[in-house]
């Protein structure tokens, strides 16, 4: 505001990241209130952080390369360095640890974060993007993996997808790490085998055998057999009505820390046939803290994700209007009259913009169109002088009197 | 997870941020809901943008010294300057400004960004928090300000707080500016008086008039006259049944960019007279971004402050339980029909949540209720066969056959 130095500043929002005007914002709240609703009618209740945690954090999982390459990472004025959180997990396991011995277990917790990774802006990768988190934290049985599995389900319908847009790929990281153990692997082979297998799909076969070769030290091909687990969810997950999941044995997941059951969440459409999301259970991550394991099982869905499937499969609904009802008037002297009625159309619970401009009626009735309101309200002296009020549907014309 | 170098990690957030375990978070989105309701029930859109933005967003209104000193400011991979946002009105501005010739005027826009400030943590001051952002862009009229200050109004009515509880107090920027004028004070004169005004509660009277003496190099007691603008608002609001709004001298905000009507909401509570948020008119903003003025009138509102007035006024409502039903198996032959039951319950639209652990069912009722669940449901063999499910009041310990 130096008016000294006057100088045209750029309206560019920063690199990679998004403004979220009112139709872009509204899908995000239809996304999220989705989201809420649904983990909720499961008892799962919400949580929340900062986006800022000690870059310790992330050092003891993932290791110097991923803090200072994919995240976003620096030194505040303290000589702290701070990370702008890349994911959710090791905030939750993090908070989870810290209260260990207050906590009712088990925990059925839920967030929706917004997280940073620097990388190239490209379509469907930003630099920020927000993600549904669920965990059900303190139950390790078979029942809490169908429970988890089944949120992922019940989301999904809530949004309109019907069973044959999507496909749930069910696999268990502990038979496929003691497949690999029987190749005799060592750690850091396996590491790779398994990060490998999770791009299977992005690699054309020959491709993907080499490098699987040149990572094992021999030739192996990785198709492992069902475990008991994976039969058993399966299993459950059908006497739930959940018949479009599956056993497959190249899902492994990107993530070091899944101890047990993995899955992903498949789009069906031929076309766009690839991963939306995934989870899987992960006992160990809440001992880097100290103190005991404490069994685990989640997933996470993007925002960016979600949000592309449903318009691939043409299920994002009609955006709502801004208000249910806007208040013409003619004049500043109806002002106040205009005020106290569309006081009491709030009072009744219904949503009312006032236009301010007292312009003529037909501009300010092509303005309610224009922002989509449904119904226009005509105030002038005689109604502020006591005729009844009447709403005109702007779609048909129809007239009626207000309640 | 790289175990070769097992170091027992620190559970604690980053300093001066908070955590949000599920009673805190139940609070946030109490806070955020009321808010949100207010706001679109006067045809408000809400609007969302990253909280990471290019530091030059704030260097033009600010100056250096407060993006250096005052703002989470780094440099990235990219050789960008980025900042965390420190307030959300340049952000908003800039987008109003970026698509001026798109967008359907007057605008009124809402959001609830997070916002970041360097400074040392203290009560009710932390270093990030969440403020509900309110503006109404394109309308200069008296009825555009005080539409807003009605929002305010409505919003604080919505929380139960009863007109008693709080008051508004209104000034007129352009009056205090003009007053000033008279005693023949500088432009950067005129900037430290008013920020000094702005702290008037904060010093003793006579050290805010010696501060004043100094600032403006002689003695000066600004205490203006009533404005037009003013007493037409305190008469608008009067008449839209708003009876605790009063034209007040000594409110001018501490941002520079207001240019007409201010006001401030204070907590009437004599042991706690202070002011909760305000607002006011800053036309001049939007040309930072080249182009013609826009007219703006808002105002933000912190979750902080408004947690500390309701817990002052004991208008915190209790908390609610995590869900409706608590489902106690008894084991594992009737997880299938469990699940069944639960989905049907959700289905009618209840929140429900299924025992895990098949312990004795005298264990799962007291985990039920240890969550403040109000119901518990207990599914045996026999239910399982088909005899009627009931539900039991966990206070009355009634029981009623399940709907």
């Amino acid at each position: 505001m130096n008016g000294s130095k006057a100088k045209k500043l750029s309206t560019d929002s920063y690199k990679g990241v998004r403004d979220f005007y009112p139709a872009d914002m509204a899908v995000q709240e239809y996304i999220f209130g989705v989201w809420k609703k649904a983990v909720e009618s499961f008892g799962y209740e919400e949580y929340g952080a900062s986006v800022l945690e000690p870059a310790d954090l992330y050092r003891a999982k993932s290791g110097e390369e991923i803090v200072n390459e994919q995240t976003y990472t620096f030194t505040d004025r303290g000589e702290r360095e701070v990370t702008l959180r890349p994911e959710m997990t090791p905030t939750v396991a993090r908070m989870v640890a810290a209260r260990r011995r207050k906590l009712t277990f088990p925990l059925r917790w839920y967030s929706i974060p917004n997280l940073f990774r620097y990388e190239q802006p490209q379509r469907g990768r930003v630099r920020e993007h927000w993600q549904l988190n669920v965990d059900l934290f303190g139950a390790d049985s078979i029942e809490a993996d169908v429970e988890v599995i089944s949120v992922a389900y019940r989301i999904m319908k809530a949004f309109g997808a019907a069973d044959g847009d999507f496909e749930i790929r069910i696999n268990d990281r502990k038979a496929v790490l003691a497949g690999l153990n029987g190749a005799r692997l060592s750690p850091e082979q396996m590491r790779a085998v398994t990060r490998l297998m999770d791009k299977k799909d992005k690699l054309p076969r020959d491709a993907y055998l080499a490098a699987l070769k040149e990572a094992a030290g021999a030739d192996i091909d990785p198709a492992f057999e069902e475990s008991e687990a994976t039969q058993a969810a399966v299993r459950a997950l059908s006497a739930a009505g959940i018949s479009n999941a599956r056993f497959d044995a190249s899902i492994v997941r990107g993530f070091d820390y899944y101890t047990g059951i993995v899955f992903e969440i498949y789009d069906a459409d031929p076309a766009n046939r690839r991963a939306l999301f995934g989870g899987g259970r992960y006992d160990d991550l809440a001992s880097l803290f100290g103190g005991d394991k404490i069994p685990a099982v989640g997933f996470g869905m993007g925002d960016v994700t979600m949000r592309d499937f449903l318009e691939t499969h043409k299920l994002m609904p009609a955006p709502r209007a801004p208000a249910d009802y806007y208040l013409c008037v003619m004049a500043p002297e109806q002002a106040a009259f205009a005020a106290a009625t569309a006081d009491r159309l709030r009072a009744a619970g219904s949503r009312v913009a006032v236009d301010l401009s007292f312009k003529k009626v037909g501009d300010q009735i092509k303005s309610a169109d224009k922002r989509g309101i449904p119904a226009a309200v005509v105030i002038g002296p005689e109604e502020a002088a006591g005729k009844p009020l009447k709403a005109k549907d702007l779609k048909t014309g129809a007239e009626s009197e207000l309640p």
